[in-house]
């Protein structure tokens, strides 16, 4: 069963992933690989277009004042925890605005149109992430697929649900808990957004950056008292059908369900590490 | 000078990488090539050990209240940014161990030594990751080069300091501005800790990770004042010699210069920036 050859081989590849190419291979260096931005080729957009039509579209609210926000930042940094049990109560629209604001909102723009300044920092303020969202209760909105329009801060609905359940489960990898969030939040990345200016060297530096912004959704979340947790492990090939991405130029990265919580489930919580008691550890 | 070809299969598998290794190759997968967490083999420490003798050793305050925090979740959140001109005025130990504690301290062990849970969240709890510092000026500490301790929220002095600027200039390619730091932090990755549980998938996944902890780093510098920017790039060789760690089991993933920063120097900060409007960006 155990190919002990594969499986060295492939640790070895990945640390050396995280050492970046330029450690071991000088010829991939932009000394000989210069970027695109350095051959002076023209800039991709720094955000994706509309994928809907107009009507499609609600612009969401910028001002936070009415949110019930956990302002301690002690507090709120202690008390981030990773949340699988939701009780499935309504969000408000006003919560919602503020995740997008908080993991990909856009404070001003650099140049006359070369860098957006958002709310997260990454390299070369390349902010080569776009977000789609599967929303199954949040007031006033349908529930549905959505894609976010940081410039505008607003979300058009691709698709309105059916089975949104089973879709959250098909994309997670049958993580059941996930079905339960009243919003999943999905990272793609736009690859050569970054491409253009890192070249060959921006792929680690992204997961660094999709780090970022899951954090700020993690803060966010909490100051809010709801409930998160980060999935890494999904399924390429159904979030691509689901929100009509090629796979390739355009990839998922990460994925984070948000549900409402309660103190009470603290014991529900625990069953999910239950195998750390049950096999002595 | 390019080499268009190379540059086309650096990037192809920059992309893989980013969707995992399972992806492409099904054989990579734990089904076939189980962790050695499935194979039950002994799991490795949560942290490394004390590097230094107990005399090298300061035990950080845990009690934060007073700190000057900003405890207004939305202008921490939105007055987040990369700051590289620094005042080089005194920082206190209690914000140098606010920093610590937001970056990587420990609330709890799951189990009897199954996991620790951090203020930030790491996939399988893992938390793989070890913080070296060098210290040029924090109040109370012989400047140097030191290695911190979760378990107790201590630091250890691995090495007092000479020529610290230089040193940081060297493990940081070059670049001048971070040697007005008053603390550098250099997260390392051992990789037993991770592959141990997820194998062959952790390096993608420990990127993610990494990033959520320097976010938290953003977060806590934006609320005590003060200023940071995440650097990706730095000189491996360098690290390893400065750190004592052997690159392999042990390597650098990620870096961050913290400082003293003031309002009037945005211009300087701006500087950094006049390429965009010098090129017509």
């Amino acid at each position: 069963m155990i190919d002990e050859k594969l499986k060295k081989e492939l640790i070895e590849k990945g640390r050396r992933f995280m050492h970046g190419y330029h450690y071991d291979d000088m010829t991939a260096d932009s000394e000989y690989n210069p970027s695109d931005q350095q051959l002076r080729l023209p800039q991709p957009p720094l955000c994706k277009a509309a994928m809907a039509e107009d009507s499609a579209k609600t612009v969401l609210p910028l001002d936070f004042s009415a949110l019930e926000l956990n302002n301690d930042i002690i507090s709120v940094i202690r008390d981030r925890r990773s949340s699988r049990v939701y009780t499935e109560e309504e969000m408000s629209i006003e919560e919602l605005s503020f995740l997008l604001w908080a993991t990909q909102g856009i404070k001003s723009i650099r140049g006359k149109s070369y860098a957006t300044i958002r709310t997260v920092p990454c390299g070369g303020a390349r902010h080569e992430f776009e977000t789609y969202m599967i929303i199954r209760k949040v007031s006033g909105l349908v529930p549905g697929i959505y894609h976010y329009l940081p410039m505008e801060h607003a979300i058009e609905l691709l698709k309105t649900g059916e089975n949104l359940e089973e879709t959250i489960n098909e994309t997670l990898c049958g993580q059941k808990w996930a079905e339960k969030a009243n919003v999943v939040f999905y990272w793609t990345m736009v690859a050569y957004r970054a491409e253009w200016r890192y070249g060959t060297n921006c792929h680690r530096v992204a997961l660094l950056d999709a780090g970022h912004l899951c954090q700020n959704l993690y803060i966010a979340v909490t100051a809010l008292g709801l409930g998160t947790c980060g999935i890494g492990a999904f399924v390429h090939d159904e979030c691509n059908k689901v929100f009509g991405i090629d796979g390739n130029e355009e990839y998922m990265v990460y994925t984070a369900p948000v549900g409402t919580v309660r103190p009470e489930d603290k014991t529900a919580e625990a069953a999910f590490y239950k195998f750390v008691e049950e096999e002595g550890l």
